[in-house]
C-alpha cells in the first residue's frame, strides 16, 4: 500500500507543499503559493535598505494554501491517491528568523499595540539592521567565550538570533519588553500544526538554535547568563523564558492538531518532525553524505556538508557553523554560503538591462544567457565581487558591497551578467577551498535549489571555474523533500516510515546530471581567480596590504589574448 | 558694412559650419552634417576595441553640406547677409589624428591598393590600438631624450602622432612603404581649401606638432634622426618628409582657392587660418586668458590653460602637453584631459539603463537626471574611477579601465548615472590639483562643449565636486567660434579682420551663467574625493601600496549618514 510524506517548504518569499511516495521518492504533487503581505512577503523601509521583516500570519495563509492545492493536485494525477496514507510532515524554513511572541506563543506582530510595528513582525534571515549588535557580541564573545566563536566561524553575524533581539532591545524597547520569549519560524511552524505553541513547550530546532544560537550542549546550551548580561543585563531574564534544550529533525514535535488537520484537508495525529532550515534539510534532500557539498543555488547560496562525529573536526574561520546533528543525526553539520547569488542576477536584471534583451525578466534572462554563452572566459574583461549583500562566508562581514571592474565603452549588460555569474562562482571556490584547507575534503559537489533547476550556463560556468564535476540533484524541490524525508523518518517504521535518515535517502534521492569541466577554460580562471582573491582580500581583509597596479592591466591582457585566439 | 568669419570644427562624429558677425560674435547661423560612412563616421574593428579609424572623404562631403547649408540658413535669418563679406575662414578638428597620404597629399585610403584598409585611413583621436608603441616611445625618450618627455606630461600616449606611425609600420609595412608623408587631419583640410594638398607644401599647426609630436623649436623641430633611428630606422628617412616648421593659427594657412569656393559657394581668396585642435580653439572662443581653465565638456573633455611665455612654466607631470603658440600666440599653451566624459553616460545609456526610464536615449537621460537630482551626495553609496576609456590626465595610461563600488542588492540606474557623472567630476578635480600644484593659479573656470551647454546637472555637481564656481560660455559652439575668430585675425585688419586674438576675444566672446557651489555638498564630496583618490592610486599607480579594507565601510557609513539626515 502507498505511502506517502508531506514536505512543508518555507522560503523568502512562498511556501511550498510537496507530496513525495516514500517507495521511489517519485514526487506526486508540489504546489507554491505566495505569501500575500509585504513586498512578495517582505516588509521593507525604504530609508534602511538593511531592513526586512515578514508577517508570521503569511505563512499560516499560505501553507493552507498550498497543502490543500497539492492534494487536489495529487489526486488529479493519481486517481488512486489517498490523504490518508500520508504518514508524516517535515517543516524547513528560513532562518535565523526569529519573531517576539507573547506567553501563549502568539506573535507580538498580531497584537493590536504593536500593529504595523516592523520590529513585532518576523526578523527575516536577510534583515541586516543588527550589524552593530553583531559586531558588539563578536567582540565579547572573542574576549569571554571564545568557544562560542570557534564555532560560528569566528563572526557572528547580523543574519542570527542574538543579534537581531539585541537589536529589538535597543531600538524598540517596548516591543522587547512585551515578548516573553522569540521563537524562529522553524520552530514555530511545527508548533502550529501539533496544537501548541506556548513557548516553554516548543521543540527547539537543533540546526536553528546551533548554527544561530550559540547553543551547544559542550557549554550548557544557550550562552550563559554571565555572557548575557555583559550585553544587556535585560537578557540574563530571557534566557529563562527561551529553550534549555533543542533537537534534530529525526525527532517528533508532536503530532497534527485537530484544528489543523481541518485547516489542511488531512487527519489529525500525523507525525511532525522537528523542523530546520531550508538548506539543510534540502541538502538531505539531495543526498548528502560525508565527502558530499550539497550547493543550494538559491537567491542566496548555502553549502552543505557533514562529517561523522566520532572523526572529530578542527575549527574552520568564516564557516558560518558547525553543529553535531544540525543536518543528519550522528554528523557534524558544516554550513557556509554565499549572502547573494541569484539576487545579484536578479538585481541587475530589474535594474540595469536594457528592453533590447526582451520585454520580460524570463527574456531578459534568456538572451543574456544566449550572449554570454558565445563568449570565453576573459573575453569580456570584467571582474565582479559577488558582495552586493556582504560576505557570509568566509569573510562574514555584512558591511562590504558590490565591485565591478574592467567596464569599457563597449562593454555590455549580457557581459556583466557573465561577469557576475562568474563571480559567484569564485566565491564558490572560496569557500571550497577554506573547508579542504581545515581538513574536510570535498569528493563530490551536487547542486540543488532554484538555479541548479534552470540555469545550465551558470552550472557549466562553476564546473570550469572549480574545475569539478557539478552534479544536479534529481529533485528540482530538494527542501521540500528533505522535509518530507524527515516527515517519514519521525513517523518511524512503526508508522510504516524509516528507521534512519540514510534509508530514506537511499529510497529517496538521486542525481539527474552531471556537467563536466573544460579544462581550457579552467586554466583561464585559475588566472582570473587569482585576480579575485586579490580584489577579495584588498577589499575585504583588514589585513591585506599590497599594490592593485597590475589588475586592470591582467584583465586587459586577458581579454585581449581571448579575443585574438579566435 | 558687416563683417563675418566662417568657423569649420571637425568633431568625431560630424562638421560643424558656423558664420559669425565680427562686430559682437552673434552666430548668425550654424549648420552641423554628420559623416557618411563607418558608425558614425568611425570604422571599428570588433575584434579590437582599441581601433578608431575615419574616411578622409567624409570630412570634405560634410564641409561642403554644412557651408553650404550654413550660407542658406544665414540668408534666410537675415535677407541682407551677403556670404562675400566673409573674410576669413578658421578650421579645428580633433587630434592627433593623422593619416598616411602620398606625394600629392593624396590620402591613401583613397588609392585602390588600399581600399578598405583600415590602417591606409585617418587614426581617429580615440585610437588606442598603438599603446605598445607608445610605451616604447616613452621608454626610449627617458633614457636618451628626457627633454622630450618634460613638455608632453611625462608619458608618450597611444594616441599621439608617432605612436601610430610606428604601429601603422609594424602592423601594416605595406600602407607605411607607400605613404610619402602623414598629414594630420587640422592640416589637410586648410590645405584642402587652399588648393594645395603637397605634403612638403602644407602649413603645419604648432598646436598638433607641440602637443602630439614632439615638435619643439627649443630641439630644433621634430625628434632628431638618432632618436627616431632607435626607434625603427625607416622613421629617419620619413623625417624628411614631413615637416620642419610648425606655426601658430594667427598665421595664414593660403587663400580659398576656386575650385573649393565654387563647392562652397564663396568667393576664391578668402583668408585661411593655420588649423588648429578643437579643444584648443575651443579654449579661445569660451574667452580662454591668464589664470582661466577652460573645460571644453564633450565625449571626452579637454583642459586648456594658457601661461605667459616670459613667465616660464615648470613641466607639470601628467599633463598632456605645454606648447609655445598652441592656444594663443605669445602664451605657453597648457593642455590636460579625460579620456572619456560624455562616452560614459553615452556606454551607461545605450548599455545599460531599462526602459521604465524611457524608450529613447533622450527620455532615458531627463529621467536619470530628475531621479539622481533628488539625491543627497554620498546617499547612493557608490563611487566609480571614470576610466572606462583610460586616463589621459594624470596617469597617462590607456590600460586602465572603469570601476564601480558600492552597489547593493538595491542599487538603481539613476544612483549609478549620478556616480558615474561624479566620477568625471573627481577626475576634473584631480587635474586642477595636479596643475595648481606645479604653481599655475585657476582664478576661474569656463565650461562649454555640448555637455556644458545642456547638462545643469552635471554642471552643479562639478561646482559642488570642486567647491569653485562653473562658468559657462556664452557660445554653444565654441569651437567653431574659436576657429571663426582665428580666421578673422588670420585676415587681418587690412581685410577688415582682427589685429591680435585677444582683441577678438573680447568682440565675441562671453559668459552666460554661473553654477555655484553649495557648501554643505562640497564637504560631504571631499569625504568621497578622498574614497576616489585612494582608488585612484590603487589602481592607477604602480608606486601606490596600502590597505583598501575602509573603502566599502565609508561608502556605506556615508550613505546611511546622508539617508539619516533627512
Amino acid at each position: 500500500m502507498k505511502r506517502y510524506s508531506l514536505g512543508l517548504d518555507f522560503g523568502t518569499n512562498s511556501c511550498r507543499s510537496l507530496i513525495v511516495d516514500l517507495e521511489n521518492g517519485q514526487e506526486l504533487a508540489s504546489r507554491v503559493d505566495p505569501y500575500p503581505s509585504g513586498q512578495e512577503g517582505i516588509f521593507l523601509n525604504p530609508k534602511d535598505p538593511n531592513i526586512a521583516r515578514q508577517n508570521a500570519e503569511d505563512y499560516l495563509f499560505s501553507m493552507r494554501e498550498s497543502v490543500r492545492g497539492a492534494i487536489d493536485r495529487a489526486k488529479n494525477a493519481d486517481s488512486s491517491f489517498d490523504p490518508t496514507r500520508i504518514i508524516g510532515i517535515g517543516i524547513d524554513t528560513t532562518g535565523s528568523s526569529p519573531m517576539p511572541v507573547d506567553e501563549e506563543g502568539l506573535p507580538l506582530s498580531q497584537i493590536h499595540e504593536f500593529e504595523g510595528n516592523l520590529d513585532a513582525m518576523v526578523w527575516l534571515w536577510k534583515d541586516h539592521s543588527s550589524f552593530a549588535e553583531a559586531a558588539r557580541i563578536t567582540e565579547l564573545a572573542a574576549e569571554k567565550r571564545p568557544q562560542f566563536l570557534a564555532k560560528v566561524g569566528g563572526i557572528y553575524s547580523s543574519e542570527w538570533f542574538w543579534s537581531k533581539i539585541l537589536h529589538c532591545k535597543n531600538v524598540s524597547p517596548e516591543v522587547f519588553q512585551a515578548a516573553h520569549s522569540f521563537v524562529e519560524i522553524c520552530d514555530y511552524i511545527p508548533a502550529v500544526l501539533a496544537g501548541n505553541t506556548k513557548p516553554d513547550s516548543i521543540i527547539r530546532s537543533i540546526c536553528a538554535a546551533g548554527h544561530k544560537a550559540l547553543y551547544s550542549e559542550t557549554w550548557g546550551g544557550l550562552p550563559d547568563k554571565e555572557f548575557l548580561s555583559g550585553l544587556n543585563p535585560d537578557l540574563v531574564e530571557l534566557r529563562d523564558r527561551l529553550y534549555s534544550k533543542a533537537v534534530s529533525s529525526d525527532q517528533l514535535a508532536g503530532y497534527l492538531c485537530k484544528d489543523w488537520a481541518e485547516n489542511l484537508g488531512l487527519e489529525p495525529g500525523i507525525a511532525i518532525a522537528v523542523g530546520a532550515f531550508d538548506a539543510h534539510m534540502g541538502a538531505v534532500g539531495a543526498g548528502v553524505k560525508e565527502g558530499t557539498l550539497v550547493k543550494i543555488l538559491g537567491t542566496s547560496t548555502c553549502d552543505i556538508m557533514v562529517s561523522p562525529r566520532e572523526k572529530g573536526l578542527a575549527d574552520i574561520p568564516g564557516v558560518c557553523g558547525i553543529v553535531d546533528g544540525s543536518v543528519l543525526p550522528g554528523f557534524l553539520g558544516i554550513e557556509a554560503g554565499q549572502s547573494a547569488v541569484g539576487d545579484i542576477f536578479l538585481w541587475f536584471v530589474h535594474h540595469l538591462v536594457p528592453d533590447s534583451y526582451g520585454r520580460t525578466v524570463d527574456d531578459k534572462f534568456k538572451n543574456l544567457e544566449r550572449e554570454a554563452s558565445r563568449q570565453k572566459p576573459g573575453e569580456h574583461g570584467l571582474l565582479a565581487l559577488d558582495w552586493n549583500n556582504g560576505n557570509r562566508t568566509i569573510l562574514v562581514d555584512v558591511r562590504l558591497s558590490g565591485l565591478l571592474i574592467g567596464q569599457t565603452l563597449h562593454t555590455q549588460a549580457h557581459e556583466i551578467y557573465r561577469a557576475l555569474i562568474e563571480a559567484t562562482a569564485f566565491g564558490a571556490l572560496t569557500i571550497i577551498n577554506r573547508i579542504e584547507e581545515y581538513g574536510v575534503t570535498v569528493n563530490e559537489i551536487i547542486n540543488c535549489g532554484g538555479l541548479a533547476a534552470k540555469n545550465p550556463f551558470l552550472l557549466q560556468i562553476y564546473a570550469d571555474i572549480t574545475g569539478r564535476p557539478m552534479k544536479v540533484s534529481k529533485s528540482d524541490q530538494t527542501c521540500a523533500l528533505g522535509a518530507a524525508i524527515f516527515g517519514a523518518v519521525a513517523a518511524g517504521p512503526e508508522q510504516e516510515g524509516f528507521k534512519t535518515v540514510e534509508k530514506a535517502q537511499q529510497a529517496m534521492t538521486g542525481i539527474r546530471e552531471v556537467y563536466q569541466p573544460d579544462k581550457n577554460n579552467h586554466v583561464v580562471y585559475k588566472d582570473m581567480f587569482e585576480l579575485y582573491r586579490q580584489l577579495h582580500d584588498a577589499f575585504g581583509t583588514s589585513s591585506w596590504s599590497g599594490s592593485l597596479y597590475h589588475v586592470m592591466k591582467a584583465l586587459i591582457y586577458l581579454r585581449e589574448r581571448q579575443r585574438q585566439e579566435d
